[in-house]
Protein backbone atom coordinates (compact mmCIF):
# COMPACT_ATOMS: atom_id res chain seq x y z
CA UNK A 1 0.00 0.00 0.00
CA UNK A 2 1.12 3.24 -0.98
CA UNK A 3 1.10 6.17 1.74
CA UNK A 4 -2.01 8.32 1.86
CA UNK A 5 -0.22 11.49 0.25
CA UNK A 6 1.87 9.50 -1.99
CA UNK A 7 -1.54 7.89 -3.50
CA UNK A 8 -3.60 11.19 -3.38
CA UNK A 9 -0.52 12.20 -6.28
CA UNK A 10 -0.76 9.60 -7.93
CA UNK A 11 -4.59 10.05 -8.10
CA UNK A 12 -4.00 13.69 -8.96
CA UNK A 13 -1.36 13.01 -11.86
CA UNK A 14 -3.87 10.39 -13.26
CA UNK A 15 -6.88 12.71 -13.17
CA UNK A 16 -4.63 15.02 -14.74
CA UNK A 17 -3.84 12.90 -18.30
CA UNK A 18 -7.80 13.08 -18.60
CA UNK A 19 -8.54 16.89 -18.68
CA UNK A 20 -9.78 18.14 -22.10
CA UNK A 21 -6.58 20.25 -22.97
CA UNK A 22 -4.10 17.57 -22.13
CA UNK A 23 -5.81 15.23 -23.79
CA UNK A 24 -5.71 17.87 -27.14
CA UNK A 25 -1.78 17.99 -26.23
CA UNK A 26 -2.02 13.88 -26.69
CA UNK A 27 -3.88 13.77 -29.50
CA UNK A 28 -1.31 16.94 -31.37
CA UNK A 29 1.51 14.92 -30.25
CA UNK A 30 0.51 11.55 -31.50
CA UNK A 31 -0.12 13.38 -34.58
CA UNK A 32 2.99 14.13 -35.13
CA UNK A 33 4.36 10.52 -34.66
CA UNK A 34 3.92 9.72 -38.82
CA UNK A 35 5.92 6.38 -38.50
CA UNK A 36 4.57 5.05 -35.69
CA UNK A 37 7.14 4.89 -32.99
CA UNK A 38 5.35 6.15 -30.06
CA UNK A 39 2.65 3.38 -30.88
CA UNK A 40 2.92 1.40 -27.78
CA UNK A 41 4.03 4.18 -25.53
CA UNK A 42 1.34 5.39 -23.02
CA UNK A 43 0.29 8.52 -22.60
CA UNK A 44 1.96 9.34 -19.81
CA UNK A 45 5.51 8.45 -21.75
CA UNK A 46 4.06 10.77 -24.47
CA UNK A 47 3.70 13.56 -22.29
CA UNK A 48 6.82 12.84 -19.87
CA UNK A 49 9.31 15.61 -21.98
CA UNK A 50 7.09 18.11 -21.12
CA UNK A 51 7.65 17.16 -17.52
CA UNK A 52 10.71 19.20 -16.23
CA UNK A 53 10.96 19.62 -12.53
CA UNK A 54 12.50 22.62 -10.61
CA UNK A 55 16.24 21.15 -10.16
CA UNK A 56 16.24 19.91 -13.98
CA UNK A 57 15.05 23.77 -15.04
CA UNK A 58 17.94 25.06 -13.22
CA UNK A 59 20.42 22.90 -15.05
CA UNK A 60 19.55 23.68 -18.63
CA UNK A 61 21.43 26.75 -19.51
CA UNK A 62 19.47 29.98 -21.34
CA UNK A 63 22.56 30.78 -23.47
CA UNK A 64 22.81 29.92 -27.57
CA UNK A 65 19.56 28.78 -29.50
CA UNK A 66 16.55 26.60 -27.41
CA UNK A 67 16.97 23.65 -28.98
CA UNK A 68 14.84 21.99 -31.43
CA UNK A 69 12.98 19.16 -29.59
CA UNK A 70 12.06 22.26 -26.74
CA UNK A 71 10.70 24.84 -29.59
CA UNK A 72 8.96 21.61 -31.82
CA UNK A 73 7.16 21.07 -27.58
CA UNK A 74 6.19 24.51 -27.98
CA UNK A 75 4.63 24.85 -31.06
CA UNK A 76 2.70 21.66 -30.13
CA UNK A 77 1.62 22.94 -26.44
CA UNK A 78 0.38 25.98 -27.93
CA UNK A 79 -1.78 24.28 -31.13
CA UNK A 80 -2.90 22.16 -28.27
CA UNK A 81 -4.80 25.25 -26.62
CA UNK A 82 -5.96 26.14 -29.77
CA UNK A 83 -7.80 22.72 -30.44
CA UNK A 84 -8.79 22.38 -27.14
CA UNK A 85 -10.58 25.76 -27.66
CA UNK A 86 -12.41 24.83 -30.46
CA UNK A 87 -13.53 21.91 -29.11
CA UNK A 88 -15.55 23.59 -26.64
CA UNK A 89 -16.57 26.78 -28.82
CA UNK A 90 -16.41 25.75 -32.71
CA UNK A 91 -14.40 28.59 -33.16
CA UNK A 92 -11.17 28.01 -34.81
CA UNK A 93 -8.40 29.63 -32.97
CA UNK A 94 -4.90 29.84 -34.56
CA UNK A 95 -1.69 30.20 -32.80
CA UNK A 96 0.79 32.76 -33.98
CA UNK A 97 4.39 31.89 -32.11
CA UNK A 98 7.61 34.10 -32.46
CA UNK A 99 10.63 33.35 -30.79
CA UNK A 100 14.15 35.19 -30.80
CA UNK A 101 16.68 33.20 -31.41
CA UNK A 102 17.74 34.11 -27.02
CA UNK A 103 14.74 32.25 -25.72
CA UNK A 104 12.70 35.25 -25.71
CA UNK A 105 9.55 35.52 -27.57
CA UNK A 106 5.30 35.92 -27.62
CA UNK A 107 2.71 33.55 -28.29
CA UNK A 108 -1.36 34.75 -29.42
CA UNK A 109 -4.16 32.56 -29.87
CA UNK A 110 -6.24 34.22 -32.31
CA UNK A 111 -9.99 34.20 -34.03
CA UNK A 112 -10.78 36.59 -36.52
CA UNK A 113 -9.89 39.67 -35.09
CA UNK A 114 -9.73 38.45 -31.45
CA UNK A 115 -7.01 37.74 -29.29
CA UNK A 116 -8.11 34.96 -26.98
CA UNK A 117 -4.88 34.43 -25.79
CA UNK A 118 -1.59 36.20 -25.18
CA UNK A 119 1.90 35.60 -23.61
CA UNK A 120 5.26 37.19 -23.42
CA UNK A 121 7.53 33.96 -23.60
CA UNK A 122 11.33 33.48 -21.56
CA UNK A 123 13.89 31.44 -21.46
CA UNK A 124 12.05 29.05 -23.39
CA UNK A 125 15.12 26.38 -23.44
CA UNK A 126 13.39 25.53 -19.72
CA UNK A 127 9.43 25.24 -20.94
CA UNK A 128 7.81 22.67 -18.77
CA UNK A 129 5.47 21.82 -15.72
CA UNK A 130 6.19 20.26 -12.87
CA UNK A 131 4.33 17.77 -12.91
CA UNK A 132 0.76 16.13 -14.93
CA UNK A 133 -1.37 18.28 -12.55
CA UNK A 134 0.72 21.20 -12.65
CA UNK A 135 0.56 21.46 -16.67
CA UNK A 136 -3.31 20.53 -16.38
CA UNK A 137 -3.90 23.17 -14.15
CA UNK A 138 -1.80 25.52 -16.13
CA UNK A 139 -3.21 24.29 -19.77
CA UNK A 140 -7.15 24.38 -18.84
CA UNK A 141 -6.25 28.12 -17.02
CA UNK A 142 -5.47 29.46 -20.66
CA UNK A 143 -8.19 27.35 -22.83
CA UNK A 144 -10.62 28.87 -20.26
CA UNK A 145 -8.92 32.22 -20.86
CA UNK A 146 -9.63 32.10 -24.49
CA UNK A 147 -13.00 30.65 -24.34
CA UNK A 148 -14.01 33.60 -22.22
CA UNK A 149 -12.62 36.33 -24.55
CA UNK A 150 -14.83 34.62 -27.62
CA UNK A 151 -17.98 34.84 -25.01
CA UNK A 152 -16.80 38.69 -24.11
CA UNK A 153 -16.24 39.39 -28.00
CA UNK A 154 -17.96 37.52 -30.28
CA UNK A 155 -18.20 39.92 -32.87
CA UNK A 156 -14.03 40.47 -32.62
CA UNK A 157 -14.32 37.35 -33.27
CA UNK A 158 -16.42 37.13 -36.20
CA UNK A 159 -14.66 40.50 -37.95
CA UNK B 1 11.54 70.04 -69.78
CA UNK B 2 9.87 66.55 -68.98
CA UNK B 3 6.75 65.78 -71.00
CA UNK B 4 3.72 65.79 -69.26
CA UNK B 5 2.93 62.38 -67.68
CA UNK B 6 6.59 61.88 -66.95
CA UNK B 7 6.73 65.38 -64.87
CA UNK B 8 3.30 63.90 -63.47
CA UNK B 9 4.89 60.64 -62.09
CA UNK B 10 7.90 62.92 -60.58
CA UNK B 11 5.73 64.79 -58.58
CA UNK B 12 3.20 61.65 -57.27
CA UNK B 13 6.84 59.76 -56.46
CA UNK B 14 7.40 63.30 -54.44
CA UNK B 15 4.37 63.52 -52.51
CA UNK B 16 4.60 59.98 -51.95
CA UNK B 17 7.44 60.11 -49.32
CA UNK B 18 5.41 62.72 -47.41
CA UNK B 19 2.89 60.70 -46.55
CA UNK B 20 3.42 60.03 -42.98
CA UNK B 21 3.29 56.14 -43.23
CA UNK B 22 6.42 56.47 -45.38
CA UNK B 23 8.00 59.52 -43.07
CA UNK B 24 7.77 56.50 -40.17
CA UNK B 25 9.55 54.10 -42.52
CA UNK B 26 11.89 56.48 -43.30
CA UNK B 27 12.36 57.29 -39.36
CA UNK B 28 12.37 53.30 -38.58
CA UNK B 29 14.95 52.94 -41.28
CA UNK B 30 17.29 55.89 -39.75
CA UNK B 31 16.74 54.42 -36.56
CA UNK B 32 18.71 51.09 -37.57
CA UNK B 33 21.71 53.53 -39.20
CA UNK B 34 23.62 53.25 -35.37
CA UNK B 35 26.94 54.12 -37.49
CA UNK B 36 25.26 57.62 -39.53
CA UNK B 37 26.06 55.40 -42.79
CA UNK B 38 23.30 57.14 -44.36
CA UNK B 39 23.14 59.88 -43.11
CA UNK B 40 23.89 62.11 -46.35
CA UNK B 41 21.73 59.62 -48.32
CA UNK B 42 18.19 61.19 -49.21
CA UNK B 43 14.89 59.26 -47.91
CA UNK B 44 14.52 58.44 -51.20
CA UNK B 45 18.08 56.54 -51.73
CA UNK B 46 17.23 54.93 -47.85
CA UNK B 47 13.82 53.62 -49.22
CA UNK B 48 15.58 52.66 -52.23
CA UNK B 49 15.74 48.74 -51.23
CA UNK B 50 11.68 48.65 -50.57
CA UNK B 51 10.99 49.37 -54.74
CA UNK B 52 11.35 46.36 -56.50
CA UNK B 53 10.25 46.31 -59.92
CA UNK B 54 7.74 43.64 -61.66
CA UNK B 55 10.74 42.38 -63.74
CA UNK B 56 13.26 42.45 -60.92
CA UNK B 57 10.32 40.78 -58.77
CA UNK B 58 10.33 38.14 -61.55
CA UNK B 59 13.60 37.70 -61.44
CA UNK B 60 13.80 36.78 -57.60
CA UNK B 61 13.93 32.91 -56.62
CA UNK B 62 11.31 32.36 -54.10
CA UNK B 63 13.21 28.67 -53.30
CA UNK B 64 15.52 28.51 -50.12
CA UNK B 65 15.38 30.98 -47.34
CA UNK B 66 15.02 34.33 -47.40
CA UNK B 67 17.71 37.08 -47.15
CA UNK B 68 18.64 38.73 -44.13
CA UNK B 69 18.22 41.99 -46.11
CA UNK B 70 14.71 41.39 -47.30
CA UNK B 71 13.42 40.16 -43.40
CA UNK B 72 15.26 42.95 -41.84
CA UNK B 73 12.71 45.24 -44.21
CA UNK B 74 9.95 43.41 -43.73
CA UNK B 75 10.94 43.89 -40.01
CA UNK B 76 11.07 47.58 -40.30
CA UNK B 77 7.96 47.96 -42.96
CA UNK B 78 5.52 46.53 -40.33
CA UNK B 79 7.35 48.61 -37.40
CA UNK B 80 6.73 51.43 -39.10
CA UNK B 81 3.33 50.86 -39.98
CA UNK B 82 2.69 50.35 -35.72
CA UNK B 83 4.18 53.76 -35.24
CA UNK B 84 2.34 55.46 -37.78
CA UNK B 85 -1.00 54.14 -35.99
CA UNK B 86 0.75 55.39 -32.73
CA UNK B 87 1.14 58.55 -34.20
CA UNK B 88 -2.61 58.92 -35.07
CA UNK B 89 -4.18 57.51 -32.37
CA UNK B 90 -1.71 57.66 -29.47
CA UNK B 91 -2.73 53.91 -28.81
CA UNK B 92 0.85 51.60 -29.15
CA UNK B 93 0.56 48.53 -32.48
CA UNK B 94 2.46 45.81 -31.58
CA UNK B 95 3.86 44.08 -34.41
CA UNK B 96 4.09 39.97 -34.33
CA UNK B 97 5.35 38.48 -37.37
CA UNK B 98 6.37 35.05 -37.72
CA UNK B 99 7.97 33.56 -41.00
CA UNK B 100 8.67 29.90 -42.05
CA UNK B 101 11.86 29.19 -43.81
CA UNK B 102 10.26 29.13 -47.03
CA UNK B 103 9.21 32.68 -47.23
CA UNK B 104 5.53 31.97 -46.15
CA UNK B 105 4.46 33.83 -43.13
CA UNK B 106 1.74 35.72 -40.98
CA UNK B 107 1.95 39.28 -39.38
CA UNK B 108 -0.33 40.70 -37.11
CA UNK B 109 -0.55 44.24 -35.42
CA UNK B 110 -1.66 44.32 -31.72
CA UNK B 111 -3.14 46.64 -29.42
CA UNK B 112 -5.02 45.16 -26.11
CA UNK B 113 -6.71 42.23 -27.22
CA UNK B 114 -7.39 43.44 -30.72
CA UNK B 115 -5.61 42.77 -34.29
CA UNK B 116 -5.90 46.09 -36.34
CA UNK B 117 -4.22 44.37 -38.73
CA UNK B 118 -3.75 41.04 -39.87
CA UNK B 119 -2.03 39.89 -43.15
CA UNK B 120 -0.67 36.39 -44.39
CA UNK B 121 2.66 36.10 -46.63
CA UNK B 122 3.95 34.95 -49.31
CA UNK B 123 7.11 34.49 -51.30
CA UNK B 124 8.27 37.41 -48.89
CA UNK B 125 11.45 36.99 -51.17
CA UNK B 126 10.42 39.16 -53.21
CA UNK B 127 8.63 41.94 -50.99
CA UNK B 128 8.96 44.77 -52.61
CA UNK B 129 6.65 47.75 -54.26
CA UNK B 130 6.46 49.27 -57.98
CA UNK B 131 7.08 52.61 -56.55
CA UNK B 132 6.74 54.98 -54.03
CA UNK B 133 3.35 55.75 -55.06
CA UNK B 134 2.23 52.02 -54.74
CA UNK B 135 4.00 52.13 -51.96
CA UNK B 136 2.67 54.99 -49.93
CA UNK B 137 -0.91 53.60 -51.11
CA UNK B 138 -0.73 49.91 -49.98
CA UNK B 139 0.73 51.12 -46.77
CA UNK B 140 -1.59 54.11 -45.81
CA UNK B 141 -4.45 51.84 -46.63
CA UNK B 142 -2.92 49.35 -43.96
CA UNK B 143 -2.64 52.60 -41.28
CA UNK B 144 -6.25 53.22 -42.12
CA UNK B 145 -7.35 49.98 -41.59
CA UNK B 146 -5.84 49.70 -38.23
CA UNK B 147 -7.46 53.06 -36.65
CA UNK B 148 -10.30 52.05 -38.63
CA UNK B 149 -10.19 48.50 -36.20
CA UNK B 150 -9.04 51.09 -33.11
CA UNK B 151 -12.11 53.47 -33.20
CA UNK B 152 -14.51 50.24 -34.17
CA UNK B 153 -13.48 47.87 -30.91
CA UNK B 154 -11.57 50.51 -28.78
CA UNK B 155 -12.95 48.32 -25.61
CA UNK B 156 -10.98 45.66 -26.91
CA UNK B 157 -7.51 47.65 -27.23
CA UNK B 158 -7.82 48.53 -23.71
CA UNK B 159 -8.94 44.87 -22.42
Amino acid sequence: MLDEPIAAAVDAEEAALQSPAIRALVRQMRAHDTHGAWEKKSDAEVLKPFIVTKAERRAIPVVGDPDSKVLFRIETYWAAIGMAIEAETGTIASPLLRLSHEGFGRVVLTAGRLILVSKHLRDVHRFGFDSFADMANKTEALVAEGVGMLKRFPDVADA
